[in-house]
């Protein structure tokens, strides 16, 4: 039995871990840094302690977090989304310190954290993946032989590196070799190495996750599928559940296909496994994150299962309390992340004081948030203050009601992406449930507001350039 | 179609109704005192007007609030409840006035609005009533005859007063006479009639009502049952759906009884049909409230129907969208009204500024609240300042996290009953649904809280007398 539970973790999930602890009656101890020291979740907490130093190494260094759990006597450690939720080293550490971390086993967190060895073995587990190379190439002519395989596009990606360098798309086959030449000349100069990748391109994806959830006899559920297509910058901002455009063949072979896979590899705890999903309604895994996901919020607002609290229960060793055919789901849920952010001004983080804030309230309306009027929005973290999370029965209603209730919010003091989230759901393929992850690069330059701050922008220039001529004469 | 509705109300639900006509695109306007000229839904509404004098009258002069409606091209008014909400001329005024009035037909306002004449519609139309005298009695051997057909114990009431005058409880025969005569000699010196009414008395009844919608067309479904039993001085302070205590055959005869008897009735819009249950089982019609309860909310998070847009769609002449079987439910919610009042003063109201305001949020929270920090409470409404409700899947958990919610509301500055609830949600008699109508009264001199408050008021009565002997000597 967990009696004490100690939060490795900051912010919105920090709260909400608490909450699960507090409704199993299970005290909580929560870790802060200095720049954390007046966050809601720091005062939530039964107990909390400082980690000084590093704002950021407060939250990643588990030696230090693991002996805090142990002096104030906690039995399990929650490691909340990001930080050190995906370390297999940790949760080796946690394991062997004979505390209980809640989350799925070491071997597993440690499998999907490998993104080339995950998909060999959602492969093996018959689950379909992109296809491409099984590993780096170096050589022209083999590169050329996989990318006719495949079929065209396809996109070539440095092997030993990222952030888009050596990335070349290719649509067609006479242009494969110009293009191998220059992202494996790009690959060397960058990561010391010219090897390369090659998969099957994507044109228009969306972005479909199955949430898991498994207890440790076996018995593997899902709760339903997520849309997180709208994303910028491969971020998330939007998400929604269920998907409001998904065939319901193509849902029921990827929620089958995720649990079958899940059961055979013997998963425990919660997870997500992530797809993308191509314009003929084919679907490719992408990665599984072996945590709890922001956007958990929306399957539990359809299901009505608090997933937070399942898997502390779930790392107690207790049973699923229902079966699959127990799971029901009920209407439409969206979450949208309010980020301090400006997204006039490409999304640049905002930090400062928060001169006003209001949160929407009413029927279906769930709010995770994290600051408060007077708040100091500190430069480390992420830029999300909040989640708002609307519910209602119809995608139709959900849509209105995210409207109503985006625009009560108010928070002052710093530029957040309010904006942008209002122009989403004002927008009519958003309404119809037309995107792809493509959507907000092609629609933030059509969006009102945007293009309104726009002007104003190339109103102050023409005005400070007409004053510099001004003062000039 | 509507497409401006006027707000004949104050307070959240003038904001729960803004909401719901944002929801539906509908303009909406609200009327404010100068009490209200700082509320949040004078901000939230499309135009506000104020209207000076009396504040109370403000809410209660209808001519010019539909001189207002028709000056600013409203179709349409939601009365709210309370104020003008169940005021047949009203109703009337509004209907020779081309407005529409959200509610139901003006007739059935006066029906219900006419307690003797209510119960005797309703006994007609196969609803169970409480055995009693059918009109006025004066004559003490005729009120014996009835109150032995009756059956013991009976209540005798002043039949043309209220407010416990006249007002006697009589358990056996024995006692008859000398009670008749002086609730008739009471009865006759505040009312200036000495006649009364007998009915038989409950001892512990549980207070069940049920949530009734009802298109223009003779379509009229329930939403299911709430549980009101918790209330003090016959205002409810905890409302439940669905009730956790009820029989199921028993539920199933309460709403088939209300639906038919409302179908025959030719009911339209929204309406509550409350019962009380006695020990045995039995039911009996108390009154019908022909308008939105404060309690609706609870309805709404286990059906997932938002009654107040529905009631705006059934006044345009809409159809109901849903058939009976549409309906289901799914767990447990519970409202708890966050009033500001001192439970330990016998429940003094409180004035005065907000000095500190946080509410709950999370999973399974909804708030509808009045206020914010500095909001100052103004001394002539009622004194519910917000609404918490909470949802959960099972019983156990909605009172689980109903003691995490409400240990998470913080108001400073004024008093509020906040103490109470979190003694309520704590009590185990609450949690295995033991309570009746009497709970809060039997229960009240117990709480840990107040009584601690009571401690500390006597320690400081003990230590001025303390202080004025020892200045003495």
């Amino acid at each position: 039995m967990i009696r004490k539970l100690l939060i490795a973790n900051r912010g919105e999930i920090a709260t909400r871990i608490i909450r699960a602890c507090k409704e199993l009656g299970i005290k909580t101890v929560a870790i802060y840094s200095e720049a954390d020291a007046k966050s809601i979740y720091v005062k939530k907490a039964d107990e909390s302690y400082l980690i000084p130093g590093d704002p950021i190494q407060a939250y990643l260094n588990y030696f230090r977090i693991v002996d805090i759990a142990k002096a104030t006597k906690c039995d399990a450690i929650h490691p909340g989304y990001g930080f050190l939720s995906e370390n297999p080293d940790f949760a080796r550490y946690c394991q062997k310190q004979g505390i209980i971390l809640v989350g799925p086993k070491p071997e597993h967190i440690a499998l999907f954290g490998d993104k080339m060895a995950s998909k060999k073995a959602m492969k093996k587990l018959g689950v379909p993946v992109l296809p491409g190379s099984d590993g780096p190439i170096s050589d022209l002519n083999e590169a050329k032989k996989i990318a006719k395989d495949i079929g065209y596009p396809v996109i070539i990606k440095a092997a030993y590196g990222g952030g888009g360098r050596g990335m070349r798309i290719v649509r067609e086959e006479k242009d494969f070799e110009d293009a191998f030449k220059s992202a494996y000349g790009e690959a060397k100069k960058f990561f010391g190495k010219g090897d390369v990748f090659i998969e099957k391109y994507i044109e228009n994806p969306r972005h479909i996750e199955v949430q898991i959830m498994a207890d440790k006899y076996g018995n593997v559920i899902h709760l339903g599928e997520r849309d997180c297509s709208i994303q910028r910058r491969h971020q998330k901002v939007v998400e929604i559940a269920p998907s409001p455009n998904l065939d319901s063949d193509l849902r029921r072979e990827i929620l089958r296909t995720s649990v079958k896979a899940m059961f055979k590899i013997g998963y425990e705890n919660v997870g997500t496994i992530e797809y993308i999903v191509d314009e003929n309604n084919n679907f490719y895994f992408i990665e599984m994150n072996t945590r709890i996901q922001v956007e958990h919020t929306v399957t539990e607002m359809i299901t009505g299962v608090d997933i937070v609290q399942r898997m502390i229960e779930i790392a107690e060793g207790e049973k699923l309390g229902f079966l699959q055919e127990d799971i029901t789901t009920r209407g439409y849920a969206i979450e949208f992340r309010i980020n301090a952010e400006d997204p006039t001004k490409n999304f640049a983080p905002s930090v400062g004081k928060i001169t006003s804030y209001y949160s929407p309230g009413g029927p279906g309306v769930r709010i995770d948030g994290a600051v408060y009027k007077d708040y100091v929005i500190p430069p480390y973290y992420d830029s999300m203050i909040a989640k708002l999370v609307v519910w209602a029965l119809t995608w139709d209603q959900v849509v209105n009601r995210a409207q109503r209730a985006l625009d009560e919010f108010i928070v002052r003091g710093v530029p957040t992406n309010l904006p942008l989230l209002r122009a989403i759901v004002r927008d009519k393929d958003f309404r119809e449930g037309k995107f792809t992850t493509k959507y907000l690069d092609e629609k933030l330059p059509t969006f009102k507001i945007l293009a309104e701050e726009k002007n104003l922008e190339d109103l102050a220039v023409a005005i400070s350039a007409a004053l510099a001529a001004y003062h000039k004469l």
